[in-house]
Order: C-alpha cells, then structure tokens, then sequence
C-alpha cells in the first residue's frame, strides 16, 4: 500500500486529526491532535505523561484517525481520509516536534509550547495498517 | 447534563462530525458525516443499508463524534466537542433529513440528494450520554 502524495500533503498539512483510541470499557475515545510524518509513520506529541489516549494506547495498540480534505466530492461531500494503524509512546521529544508542527498549524514564526522548560514529554508514533475513507488516498496496485 | 448553547450551535451548524462506531474486532472504525439536532438527539441519514455503521450500531450502540470548532484556546489549539452516547437506526426518512441537512451543509438553495426516487434509508440517532473535548460544551452543574 502506497499513499497517494494528497494523502502524504493532508497528513503534513494544517487540518487536524481526529484521533481515536479505545479506552478501558471496549468503548472508542476521540481527542483532535496535530499530527504531521516522519518518514512512514504519523507522530503526534504529548508534554503531559497523564493522558487517557497514552494509557489507552499501551492498554491497545490499535488505533484510527480521520482527517477532512478540503477537496468535495463530485455530488458534495467532503473528501477525508482514515487512516487504521498501531501506534507505540516513546518518551521524550515532545516540544521539538510540538515546535515544528506548530509552524504548520499556528504559523511559521509561532514559538510552542509558549513557555519556558517545557517537559520532555512523549511522542505516538503510529504505522499505517489500512486507509480509508472517501477520496483517492493510495496509489492503485501494479 | 446541559449542553451550552455553543454546544448545540456547533452540532447544528456546517462543521463535520467525525463519528465513530465499533468494528467487529473491537477495533474503531471512522465515518464523517452531516449531523443534526433533533432536540435532544443527534441526527445522521444514510441511504444505503449496506454501510459497515449501521451494522456496527447494531451490533455494538455505544458511538462517539467529534466536531472541530472554530475557536482557539488561549495558547491557540482548536477547540473542539466530543459526544459519547448510545446510537439507534431507525427505517426510513434519510432523503428528507439529507435535505434538511444539506441547507446547512451545502446551501439554501441545493437538492439533495441530487438524483430522483432516493431510496427511504435509514436514520442514525444518537442519545448524548457524556461531553468531552476542549472547549466550555456543558453548562455548570446548579
């Protein structure tokens, strides 16, 4: 499976990831994220050890994220890719890449985190198992 | 629980619900689609029966949805509302709640579906049990 490089543009792009992982009932939890790639995997960043998503993520590898293209249809609705994939937590490297999504997402001469000494933090790393969606988001087999 | 009115502004207005239901894996699986309000029950139609979300509702009722707002946090991340809740498909009704939500989504002055004798569908309501997200959705307890 290859992606399509509008996939590879939407995931480096400023629109931002439902991210979605499943919590310890068996019941999905979603939290919107930047997200941005490195190399074939998609990475996101936490500075804060106590979220639910981090815990959910080492209960449950598996998870999905949905992304909207600004592209429509050719009857209207909205192009989006989902991406299914398992993810692992590293630690550490959080406000590095916080820093360069930020230049994405907020501008290109955005300082983030906005404070000083931030934490380490950690960093989801999720390799791409299956896309989805609606939109052409992987190049046809050959 | 009351939901803000900046809470049923966003579920009623043209922002896209990234809503998300349980596969038979217990892995999630992610639909975008047009949501509405219909008092105190969130909307969703479809006119095909073959779609992987309705099998899973059936099988599996608990959902969740999120919805990017238009506002910042203070540090400039997007707020956004999380909907956990219980689901139902009920027969029947999906052209006019496609046109009802197409004015919202599409324009005033758009028909849709945009083809003749639509097939009845079927229509996903959701009952809120639980909010989440990043941003002021549930009014304080009195």
């Amino acid at each position: 499976m290859t992606l399509t490089s509008a996939a590879r543009a939407l995931l480096d792009s400023a629109a931002h990831a439902h991210l979605v992982t499943i919590g310890p009932d068996g019941a999905p939890r979603i939290a919107v994220v930047w997200v941005g790639l490195e190399g074939e995997e998609i990475v996101a960043a936490h500075l804060s050890a106590d979220q639910q998503k981090l815990h959910n993520i080492r209960r449950d590898p598996r998870v999905a994220l949905s992304i909207e293209s600004e592209r429509l249809s050719p009857i209207g609705l909205r192009e989006y890719l989902v991406v299914h994939g398992h993810a692992r937590v590293t630690e550490g490297g959080a406000p590095q890449l916080l820093q360069r999504l930020a230049h994405t997402y907020l501008g290109p001469d955005v300082t983030f985190p906005p404070f000083e000494n931030p934490p380490a933090g950690f960093v989801t790393r999720i390799t791409i198992d299956r896309v989805g969606g609606n939109g052409q988001w992987t190049e046809p087999d050959t």
